[in-house]
């Protein structure tokens, strides 16, 4: 049987290099292979932004315009808002009751990024019980792959458990059970070498990036420091810029090449990052072009997000309706 | 101006006569004064009864019989179900991300019912959230005044809070703040003279009872225990039937009449209880064949609750789209 697979982003910024490695190349390709829903999960953007909405809703289109520019297909893959599919917000809600809130507090994915967003004793309810609003997501499209990065496994454990719970009270399977696809690059670390790429670090170089702020973030990586001459050896672990080369170079036998001379010396740092820089250039020309003209049609962004929002939305009410149904509590039809 | 009030019953059980006295009765009254709304709460009713939701769908028809047959006039006030309105469901997710987790540990209502409901650290996520559910309620009909007990207050306060913060990051009043009105009457206690007439303890007379459930309750009521022949004088304090009496009997002047009697002495319990027996089976009697009239006719309930709910629905969709709107979330329209 063919995949359901649902994924997305929170539009809280313009998509950038570690979510292409990571995760948007991934769709262009799972859209030949299975049936594909991406969300653009807004109402989880508010977990942490309630005081700022702006800074969710001024991204929407944004993010949209990044799909459709890296090749996620509007006609292959259903692009969808969150905000505007009640059925989330309403299985959230029949979910909550099912799960307590020293099981949320022990979630090592929301232990971790509560640790780093520095909430201090101030966490937002909604932030805490995020994980229960994922699990609306997930099940509402019936998704049956979900990816992740291994950081997430326990979000797609937790799901499970409460597709098992309401499955357990409906008395039938009113739910399905996903798995995860795991990612099989690593992620992607920031221009300056930091571990993740971030645009709140400023470390991200942006899908819309131009051609100026390419080559100064080429500029300013890291490479070996103790590689002091060209003639030098000159160390491939760790150097930012292979890292880069791994990522988006197309022939990984020319990277290969490149690593043997590096190390043995005589590849100048100043050649590699010309190498680089043509790749990243020759990567982000087509997708800044076909972004700026979306995005110069912004009647036409929010007609194909409809478009995509409303079969999701039949999809949603659906299952929503039959939760309701197992739980008696369709007496209205 | 006239009031906008919002008011309702979790449907976790028939409604019995500590609802007549301590709200429904003033419900009759309210929907000539102003504009009323009564919520079928049983989204509400899940949130300590998630793994058994037959108990609550079981009861909507129940609680809606129940209102008819005291005399809520559906042409008068809006009757209308929870679980049908996802605006209500999309509202307590914008409201969680402006309320933090030790702010709703903090709610003295919620201190008070977790701790008798006996959850130990399985509290719920929907049940510690509850009152962010009871603020969208308040809200998405633009209620201006709220009836509550005094255990109620701190309730709406939570709501006025969030009030204040949806405006606030609005930039604009896009919610109206609500006040409590608070019951005159005391607490009704059970026919066993425990403090809470309620289902579960077993002391509750609901509004279906039959004339023998009716006796046998008034027969095993407490009188004073110290009075133990006619002629003795007894005490009106904390005598159960009196308690009964002056919520039930219609003339107050003869209630006082009995009082006085029945502290010189030679009043005989057994009196006093015929007089209270003949009361509540006047007052019942028409409620009982009412409610069993509408409970026969399923089909007009389901349209009474149906049309309530689609009225509602057109309130609350204005609501949450305004709410959407001033956060930038109507790209969509």
């Amino acid at each position: 049987m063919q995949q359901k697979v649902l994924t997305g982003d929170r539009p809280t910024g313009p998509l950038h290099l570690g979510h292409y490695v990571g995760s948007l190349k991934q769709r262009v390709e799972l859209q030949n292979t299975s049936s594909q829903t991406v969300l653009i999960a807004d109402l989880q953007g508010l977990t942490d932004n309630g005081h700022t909405p702006r800074k969710v809703s001024d991204n929407i289109l944004n993010v949209l315009a990044d799909y459709l520019a890296v090749g996620i297909d509007p006609e292959r893959t259903t692009i969808c808002l969150q905000s505007a599919l009640p059925a989330l917000s309403e299985l959230t809600m029949y979910y909550s009751n099912l799960v307590t809130v020293s099981r949320l507090q022990r979630n090592p994915t929301v232990k971790a990024e509560i640790a780093s967003k520095k909430f201090g004793s101030s966490i937002p309810a909604g932030f805490l019980s995020y994980p229960i609003s994922q699990a609306a997501d997930i099940t509402a499209f019936r998704a049956t792959l979900v990816p992740v990065g291994d950081d997430q496994l326990p979000m797609v454990e937790f799901t499970n458990e409460i597709v098992r719970k309401v499955n357990s009270v409906a008395g039938k399977e009113v739910l399905v059970e996903c798995r995860p696809l795991l990612s099989k690059v690593s992620r992607l670390p920031g221009v300056d070498g930091l571990a993740k790429m971030s645009k709140s670090l400023g470390n991200a170089l942006t899908l819309g990036s131009d051609e100026t702020q390419i080559r100064k973030a080429v500029k300013k990586m890291y490479t070996d420091p103790g590689h002091l001459r060209v003639e030098d050896p000159g160390n491939v672990e760790g150097n930012v810029v292979f890292t880069y080369l791994d990522a988006f170079y197309p022939e990984e036998a020319y990277v290969q090449l490149l690593k043997d001379r590096y190390e043995r010396g005589g590849l100048a740092d100043s050649r590699l990052k010309a190498i680089l820089e043509e790749c990243l250039q020759e990567l982000l020309r087509p997708i800044r072009e076909r972004r700026a003209e979306f995005l110069a049609d912004k009647a036409q962004l929010t007609d194909i997000l409809r478009a995509g929002t409303g079969k999701a939305h039949s999809e949603t009410e659906g299952i929503v309706q039959g939760v309701k149904a197992a739980f008696g509590l369709d007496i209205l039809g």
